[in-house]
């Protein structure tokens, strides 16, 4: 199966890599700075560029993109609106732009996380972000064609991430990087369509 | 109770608004051509001038917004762009800027809809901004303060909708517009914080 996976060198992307490759899959990675393609996710011409460069795919994998982390107090829609032309905005392009270079019967995969249904403090923008990546992937695959699907990953605090960031969420389980590459696994591989794939502990 | 109620002339708001009054209480209409106050909920420099204009209030509630329907093949980020500015970051705004204007005890009311779980064929825009709009209040809940309170309601095909939209959402039954502006009651005179209330039938 020939991969292409965005966000390859992040926390979470490296060990989706890793997985693939070894279940003898070809990853393409694309990445802001590295990865076999460059690509900024906030550009829809960078998008379509790197489709362009690597061409028909059976899988499209998202990891990239985050949000603000903040005190409420002081957000503002233009903290928020990296987030949401990355995350939120950028990972959509990849599939309305995606749909003519993904193979028949193949998938999408994006991220979004926890904070969707249990934000931390501070995390407002990236539970609304998330909520959009959730809902979105409920509507687009009720439209895929050609057995095409589509799901999201939606991690906890991932173990990798516990020294950087477990202290801004407090009470909150590790997600086993096992189990979270297998849900990405499961929606590349498998039949599920339309799931968000939680991973919360 | 001074209640601000933006999109009080649309299907929903003029019963919300209507049901308010009868209960006693001071309704400030605003909305984009209409209401004692006008406002464009996609610019905040408006939505600043609005709260300037109506001072103090003991409820923000917001009823308008919508998104893209279409087909999903030629749907694009530029056409998801008015409803992101709108349902979406408008409403954001509203609370993000309202908090100063928002009495102690106070609370916002914003409104999303069952696509968010339940989107219906054409309407991944409008899933993806309602599921931010859920999500986004299930983190601002947390961020409140001085007694201060937010949910959103989501409303499902409302009755009154019936014969302009019936046709788009087939299988969705009716949500009766009594239990709907209950709701929006429920979540203004109500203890409830942080809560999606969902009036799907």
């Amino acid at each position: 199966m020939k991969i292409l996976l965005i966000g390859g060198h992040g926390t979470i992307g490296k060990r989706v890599a890793k997985a693939f490759a070894e279940r003898g899959h070809d990853v393409v990675i694309a990445g802001r700075k590295s990865g076999a393609v460059q690509v900024d996710i906030t550009s829809k011409v960078s998008i379509e560029a790197m489709y362009q460069s690597v061409g028909a795919v059976d899988a499209c994998i998202c990891t990239a993109g985050t949000g603000f982390y903040g005190p409420f107090d002081d957000m503002t829609a233009e903290l928020m609106m990296p987030g949401i032309l990355g995350k939120l905005l950028g990972q959509v392009n990849l599939v309305l732009e995606g749909q003519r270079y993904l193979n028949p019967g193949g998938s999408f995969t994006l991220t979004s996380g926890i904070a969707a249904e249990h934000p931390a403090r501070n995390g407002t923008c990236v539970a609304m972000i998330n909520g959009a990546v959730n809902s979105f992937v409920l509507g687009a695959a009720q439209e895929m064609t050609r057995e095409r699907r589509i799901n999201a990953v939606s991690p906890g605090l991932v173990e990798d991430s516990k020294e950087r960031y477990g202290a801004f969420f407090p009470g909150y389980n590790l997600a086993p990087m096992e189990k979270v590459v297998n849900a990405y696994i499961l929606s590349t591989e498998g039949a599920v369509n339309g799931k968000i794939l939680k991973v919360y502990s």
